[in-house]
């Protein structure tokens, strides 16, 4: 520590640690190319190592909690108050390096600039690698997150399975080097009265700063959802030439009237100004018994309705029921929707996210605003009311594939744009 | 044969032997449900031999071409000229008993009619159990009557495998007892010049005659179609929350968008009178890529347009690739439509048709007439110049499945009508 703590700031972000810690990430491979980070498992496991490993050759605290979250850490000028940087280091199957692990490599940067230049932030700093936010694994949202916060249900534990083995999510954190017990009692695992705030950094996953041509934004809100995730449509098969069009119940034929006038509905709220998008993920005639020459009886679908507004949200569920009805009617069919899961929008903190485009406008780097589509570990900090902000970074070619694509270049600004805004950020 | 055989023609059908040929049938069972008499398989070659031991047993003359098509024949007055009666015995998996065996079992009806009052009809008679009419098993398009009639390409006995084994049509008619040399040589296995028409009987395969709650069908012409059996629109895949929808090259939101389209088209131009029907059979997004948060990058699908009017499938047609170009620019997507095949619409014999309605009118029976939607071996017939004509009887539940329905009541109608079509048919 240098007797002008206070004041001798650093001035970079320790970008080789981060650059060298991405560079060990990326080595976990999947066999069918991109990386393999599987939640709670041989994968993940060894990135949290990795994160260990360089969170001590650092000099940072670290420790992992009851969930196998991961922490390092930095004492501020207030030690009793903690800003955490966080993200998730798991991927999908053949994901790509940076989804997740490109927000733990910035907060790293960020250690590594205070510790180098022997300063303190004006608060604790901690970098939180956060366990099982891909919900390809166990499909449930935000596990590690809302396991730190008190929030995972305990029968989570054991009814949420493994999509490929069938394990428990209990069975996979305990052979992952975690303890059930202060997770069956909902037990936070941070002190959640010294939080000042939760900055999650990450590559966005839409072209949004490509097309702005600005490296770096401030996320304004998380995307509430409805989805259907198992919709079906019942028709009935028959000859396809033998059958005439008034006694038809063509099941394709009516879903994609549903697709097409949610589409054309999509078109005409967004020239309205809201926001909003709608995508029908997955549409399926039966491989069994469809055929060129079949009326086809059955369908089956997906839906993903997003918004940062719940009455946007609201609106078009109400549309979406209304147009099922219709088509009902008119083609003659049966739609049967399955069970309706979502989530709510998330505002985030306006104070963080001000901060932010402050520290951006500090440090020189252009920065935009945005709302996020899609959802992140963010998302469960804003519902446990602690104020949340995100720094999306510029990224090319979408996420959850190997093909992502952030520039060095945009990283350094972001992790200039992070130092810039701990510097000044006193709770 | 009675002294007056010119003059005492048989009063009735034999419905007994053609109830009893379709009750042997029926014990020819699918495991899954339903009958299964697989194209020169061990089901349809059980079939034709249940049609020779009720041939035989009945006094016709029986006898086996080279492609294993059976023929059951009475002589007539005029012995040198014959008349055709004829369906195919096999079926789809798990189909049902009447499609195609209706047809033989109906003329099998008629000849017992003629030897049982001992009489001889104008012309000779033969009932004609037609092969490999249901392209399910082997790809390709009235195997037994284009066998017949010697227009069966011989590479086709090579390059045509059985779906479900990759056995070669040539080595599977072969194991049924056939023969190649002369289907090689393409050598018509009918004496072609001595045919005065040909009659295919069928079960209707829509529910037009239930709607219009008549017995039977003359059936004045055959749709022809064109079709893309594996079509595809490539786009690109995306997330969900995070692609705006400017950017997306969503192929399930294009290809709805086409289907929806063409189901617009189709209503409009059947208001306009244009015999027509449009099926997409299959429309699939690709389960190993597709996501409840992803936009689809590839959708495929399949095709079938029928219409008795070649100048409304090729206006269809137009519109089709007019269609593809525009929302290949509104989505920015691109479609394969793949090979385009089909068949020209069949114009059924004019005289043929007439004799039916008279012959209907003569046994009291009301009789519509109607074009066919869906593919029979009358088609093939009538492309080699044979007059031919079609009957069609009423049938609940469609076909190709083992719920299809005749009523005995109806399927006598049809046996006085087709008698009655015999004993005035001089040719």
């Amino acid at each position: 520590m240098s007797q002008s703590g206070m004041t001798d700031l650093p001035k970079r972000p320790d970008l080789q640690v981060a650059q060298a810690f991405l560079a060990e990430l990326a080595k976990i491979r999947d066999v069918d190319g991109g990386v393999r980070r599987d939640s709670y498992g041989e994968g993940e496991n060894r990135a949290h190592r990795i994160f260990r490993e360089t969170a001590v050759s650092l000099g940072a605290t670290w420790r992992q909690d009851a969930a196998c979250n991961s922490y390092a850490r930095i004492e501020g000028q207030d030690p009793s108050r903690q800003l955490i940087i966080g993200s998730h280091l798991d991927s999908v199957p053949t994901g790509g390096n940076f989804d997740g692990a490109a927000g733990v490599a910035l907060g790293l940067a960020v250690l590594g600039g205070f510790i180098a230049s022997d300063t303190r932030p004006p608060v604790s700093i901690t970098v939180m690698a956060i366990r099982a936010e891909e919900s390809t694994w166990f499909n449930a949202s935000y596990i590690g997150s809302r396991a730190a916060l008190g929030v995972l249900a305990p029968e989570e534990l054991t009814q949420v399975v493994r999509a490929d083995s069938g394990q428990s999510l209990g069975d996979a954190i305990v052979e992952s080097g975690g303890t059930l017990a202060p997770l069956v009692r909902r037990a936070p695992q941070i002190d959640l009265g010294s939080i000042t705030g939760f900055i999650e950094p990450h590559i966005e996953q839409g072209p949004a700063l490509i097309a702005e041509n600005m490296p770096v934004a401030a996320v304004t809100g998380i995307r509430g959802s409805f989805r259907y995730r198992s919709a079906r449509c019942l028709g009935a098969y028959a000859h396809s030439g033998a059958t005439p069009r008034d006694v038809r119940q063509d099941s394709i034929a009516a879903t994609a009237r549903l697709v097409a006038t949610m589409d054309e509905l999509w078109e005409h709220l967004e020239n309205e100004g809201h926001d909003l998008t709608v995508t029908f993920g997955r549409f399926e005639s039966d491989p069994r018994h469809h055929a060129f020459s079949k009326v086809a009886g059955e369908a089956s679908f997906c839906l993903d309705v997003r918004s940062a507004s719940d009455d946007t949200l609201e609106r078009v569920h109400a549309d979406l029921l209304r147009l099922v009805s219709e088509i009902e009617s008119s083609h003659r069919v049966r739609f049967d929707l399955g069970e309706r899961t979502g989530s709510d929008p998330a505002v985030l903190s306006t104070e963080l996210v001000q901060g932010l485009t402050e520290a951006a406008r500090a440090s020189g780097a252009p920065c935009h605003l945005m709302a996020s589509g899609a959802g992140h570990d963010a998302a469960a900090f804003c519902a446990a009311a602690v104020p949340s902000a995100m720094l999306f970074i510029r990224n090319r070619n979408g996420s959850h594939n190997p093909d992502e694509h952030m520039s060095e270049a945009d990283f350094n600004i972001a992790a200039e744009v992070l130092l810039a805004f701990c510097k000044r950020h006193h709770g």
